[in-house]
């Protein structure tokens, strides 16, 4: 949205998604609607009356619905706060045709596809057999709210197919390290990368239009992560035994680092530290692979980047520099 | 230290490291010295009176001389606090023949000797040519101090060689990750991990009673760093040109991460995140592989660990643990 | 042990709890035991040579285990550290004879038995069934350890009993204050103030030398409590709904606060936020109320309270101050 | 002023108050206001220049006058600015005969007049003689603002009558926990949950459009409260003794809990403990009841409460939750 | 820009500087420009489309230059956001005729010739040979810059010669104190007052548009400040000697206070200490001087001050309160 | 004491401030003292029992009486704790003659009489009538624990006196920078700096043995010095108007500068914030002072001082290093 470039009220027409709509109440008792609509590049609100088409549409359908609006563009309160003339459904077929979800939502540039194959390689590759077995029943219960779900809903990686996209890359990190660390247990440790974020599946709701669900406010990822690989452990077959699985809920539980960061303990096992920091390195590089990707080629700095808490140099560190040196 | 299993006074003899000396005046305005020895399991203080041998003999070595000590075991103010019958120096033949240094002194694990190679080949494998001049001037200038410098006094690799080793380990983490980021500049990163510390040689000073130099106080690491890295630069064949200088230096003003952790810049190129990155993972790592040479077998728990702020459980994790399950 | 007013070297005897034993090695090869003991007052440690009778029994005994000891006073390195010239076991009969117990560890002022019936009582009142038996079923599973364990093992209720007494306050606050907030569902709060802490029974080991569990360690009282509550909700005739069942466990997840202090999730009910507000009262007013049995009338104030961040003044406000007025 | 839900400029008429006027100066030289206009659902600005007949009524009149305008919506830099066609006051009549109060001024939920009488009851209930004199003299010397006064300007309680609500309402949790807590002296903690905000009767000012005073400013509701009681204490007959009102004094003083939060003193007495933990819990519980109040039965959460950090969830325990549950 | 009173559209013609230019790309591809430009009292955006003189002109001219545009007030997304019917360059000779240099940005209040001698006249007055000859050293190299420079982008003297005026206010400070603390060496304390923010000059780059510049981002101006010293040492006649330059040094490396404000080491010499005190009362003074000559007469309180984290009172003490004192 | 440089047990005797006695019950039901004696050099406890001659006298003594005591060295847990073998009194006559109290107390540097004078000349340079009275009434009032009073009882100014030097040398910096900065009111501000710290002559309590009193724990000295200052402006002839006892309150209330650091409010007005600043200059410089004075010219460092958070260097500039340079 941040894109369109015009000021003056016209009418325009528009394919976008169905975010949320919150009822209201007007001074003179009646209720209208706020209504939320965005697409890949941003986001706006509008105001429905009662008695419009608008109105009856969005009271009924379900969030993260793709719509086709019509109307004239305004503003209100210094928003672009436009008013629908026409409001209407979209079939899947459509969708299809018009290859929209590409257009409305941004996606992980990896292909998901290859992605979830190279997370079954990484869980067939763990030599442990009941922490084999446990990974592999987690994807079969909830493979597919994962393989759909945000890494975040800001920061890093927060987009469709991130989570699946962070998790791999977790993965690898931890493979490539773990001949440098002896100490550390492999199949523990790469089952930990695979299952750390798992709660965010769950946290997170909304396949088009990710938001935190009331189960991720009321327990949060890292419980909910616990919670399903517990259940999974038990499941499995085999089954994984107490003392391990001790240690893979552990790894879950302190993987965000520090108390105040939302860790439920501090990390106190080799394996736990190691998968902690596999995280955290990730979780930053995703920033500056999320940086360079959206900078233009003309611009020396990217936007500010709150999780980095700077603008990164995105021109290459063989490119001569775009000012003269100082003096000294 | 710690381990001298007997409060008694008696008799003892032993080999130490003189680590300083502090000049007191009494209550009669006679001066005293209060001297600190120790060896690789700790240290203590003494008094010396001015009309002992001790006295004579300590006012004038140097900090990091090996003596010897005869005398009684006393305490002062609940401190172990000898007293010193004789005194004396040791001949470097008399050191080398004990074999006493790794008595005295904890150094890193690994074998320096093979550390230093590695360090070499990763240097030869810089591709970038003013780079790889830049840092090898760096090594040629002030390897010596560096190959025998801890990376801290105290937290993670504070021991002899330990820069080295914390150095090599950093550059073999990055080395490992650079195929997993390739909006990464290789020779910039590698050559950025193998400098990153490098001020930390003179931060410190004492080869072998570490601690913080006045310059080191006056300016830290982190700027000293730059100065000899800039020097480099000037100095190398050939010698480093401005635009990739500025990046080379940005990387070691930044990967203390945080401006409260002694950053002087916070990282703002995708080379100086991911150095910071690398830096940081095997710093706790190093935290972890230290705790677990110190620990006995016979204890579920390492000391407490400040870095970490936890007691690692460090028996690994098929063993079964060692009380029984909670019930729940 | 504070309380022992003597410095020279003399024999003798007492009746103390074994608290643990530590394996170190000494210079010469030999393993020796460090062995702590204390009572009500305090505690000390001692060294116990390889050939030594202490340190045949000390490695064989288990951590908590009552013993008498006789030897001589001494100190090593400035702490009380007595040579043991006989070591011996208690039978639980000569320990109840000697009414040892209060004089070995500190217990709630509250009679444990009265403390444990109030809980009964109020889990009777809860008038939501599911929550009712729920509850009753986490006590008739896990009551035992609850019912001797301490509310911490620092700052308040930090004593034998203080689990079931802290509970039993909070739940006490808890219907004190129902009335005043009728947005509060009773059922749930109850509930609620019985089970936030019922994972310390977990967290904590050892009936009469309390310290943190492994599975305290790496999974915290928080989420132990959440997991007990769960387990009990399923197994409870009639099982606990999910919408409840949700409510309840936020209500554990979130008590502690702050994520800082340990908390998994942040209040975001009114049962949560007026449970962790109960909670916090009677923390802070159980420091006040330790602090005042602990203080000799003679003095004005009680020793520094870091749980406050201060000296209590412990003299009645009607009392004469001990010093005139300021002029001013 | 959230609620009114149109864009379009058109004619519109209202009666609001007038929160404030600002004069500044154009480039040209010419002084123009920035006038401030709200009701109970918000406020915003409207410039009016000076030969306009508003600038003229909005430079003489007070703030916190009723007035009534008409004109024509317009916005300027994205906010709602409309342009006044006609301003005027309004008779203290006219405002009686619309009951306009309560549709420009968010009030207390609970009836003014019997707070005020449960006060009355309360202070008469307080058992030491001096003590109640004190209480009564100051709500004789300042009750007139205090009643009307707000308890906050954001965050808690904090509309008309509200400083009157929360007093009382910590004076009914102190009078239901005093019974659990035999230490605390009841007279004391009973006038300190009525006076400890009493400051805040001068801190604020403006009966209808609350903001902080010079005073506020300058000296804080803290140091305000305690020259309030202290003066209240000399006059009171009896006259608070000296070791008694000290008590007091600290009462005040400390009562905002830690420092950072404006405490001038920490708690150190059993009642200055008590009463800023009844304080605390009636802040935290009066945002819960207004989060409750203010959100519309459709919606699941409230909006984002910044003083507890969350959005509450404002659907009873027992409803059944609006999604269904998560898979695992 | 704030004083622009009007909302309408309407045409307009204004001189202005160009503050910069980002390139954004439509949603159908197309490029267009998002232009920003300001005067002294504020900033706003517009957006040129491809084919208009406007995008043609910003593409191609640097920042800061002052250029003359007319078109018709309008607005985009809530912000003042004009379309411009035609733009055009202003010659040097028109900028002087018209005296528009001091409408277009804020400078310091006092004559920056004046300034400029008075420092010149401090060097001077530095009894120190190695110290005056590496400030006046400093200062010819790179005095352009630093005459022009502000002394920051927000905070205290953030205008035009502002960088000039806090140098030699800080200067003033330490010379009048001086006398005061006799065991602080004045050659040193005055050259560290007159460098200790000299790494500014270079931190922010254009003239009329000051932002960080590209090193100022990588490095700071601590470092490049010890830089820029360090050069001007070794330049100097006669060169500084190696103790002195490392005083002078640690100066400028610790003159920010604090490691989380900036500080590359802390403070460790009493002139260190010195000059770090000089700075910090003369920046937060410098605020109170701002905000005073910033503040309407009519007003009693400044703007909100986040460096002072209040509004500042900016009547005269001597000045009757514009309000009744409180009652109490 | 810490330079009391013997370990063995010996006879000895001492004169000595009595600081303490607090009361212990041993084990067995008998009452003990834990007596506190020092001198200027430090402090330990030595234990006495029921049946001693020095129970006795310790019981009854005030705190700060001088005593002789003699004795044997002896320690009990590490500290040394003599046993007494004989106790008494010391005559004023015999303290005066043996010249005693430079022996067991710490004094300002400045003398006590020349900066009392200097005090009253300040006084009468105030040229506001009003404040003059008022400054002078406090003195007058006052002034006698005012002359005596330590600045801290720890960190800056933390000896006999120490808060007159550090008064009048918040004053000098304050006169000498008033020409600097002439939007601030002279005599406001200096009345302002006199007054600032004048709580403390009440916040400390013993003249001998600096304490926090219990009025100082209860209230603070902002508090203690708003309250002092109030009631003298009120006393004093003339009265001090109340718009300009508002300013000068406020100056008193907020010259902690942050609310963290004690402040009740925060400086808002020029005087106010250059009060605060002049505080915290000679408060740093202070700590600086003290380290040259205590450090022994033989060493290059100052112990660690914690309010600089540094080990100051305390060779003089010009001094060449201790130690070489480094080679880069």
């Amino acid at each position: 949205m941040k894109a369109w470039p015009t000021a003056e009220p016209r009418p325009f027409a528009a394919v976008l998604l169905f975010l949320r709509a919150i009822v209201r109440k007007a001074r003179n008792g009646n209720e209208f609607l706020v209504v939320e609509l965005g697409d890949k590049s941003g986001m706006f609100s509008a105001t429905c009356f009662q008695d419009s088409a608008a109105f009856a549409l969005f009271s009924e359908i379900a969030e993260g619905t793709i719509v086709r609006v019509e109307g004239t563009t305004e503003r209100y309160q210094g928003k672009f706060s436009p008013r629908f003339t026409s409001v209407g459904l979209f079939s899947e077929g459509e969708v299809a045709a018009g290859n929209w979800l590409p257009k409305l939502i941004e996606a992980a540039p990896e292909d998901a596809t290859k992605l979830w194959d190279e997370l079954q390689e990484i869980i067939n590759s763990i030599a442990h057999e009941g922490l084999r077995a446990t990974t592999k029943q987690v994807f079969d219960t909830i493979g597919e709210r994962f393989r759909v779900a945000p890494a975040a809903t800001a920061m890093h990686h927060a987009y469709r197919h991130g989570l699946l996209e962070h998790t791999v890359h977790v993965a690898r990190v931890a493979r490539a390290l773990l001949p440098l660390y002896p100490e550390v247990d492999p199949s523990l440790a790469v089952a930990g990368t695979l299952l750390h974020d798992i709660g965010k599946a769950i946290e997170y709701e909304g396949e088009l239009a990710a938001k935190k669900s009331r189960i991720g406010i009321l327990q949060g990822h890292v419980v909910l992560g616990y919670r399903i690989a517990r259940q999974a452990a038990m499941k499995a077959k085999p089954a994984l035994d107490a003392a391990m699985l001790e240690r893979l809920e552990h790894i879950i539980l302190s993987h965000q680092g520090e108390l105040e960061w939302g860790a439920a303990a501090l990390a106190a096992t080799p394996e736990a530290v190691f998968v902690a920091m596999c995280d955290n390195f990730d979780a930053k590089m995703g920033m500056v692979q999320q940086a360079l990707r959206n900078t233009p080629d003309t611009q020396e700095f990217s936007d500010f980047l709150p999780g980095l808490k700077v603008s990164l140099i995105t021109t290459p560190p063989g490119a001569p520099p775009t000012a003269e040196p100082p003096p000294a």
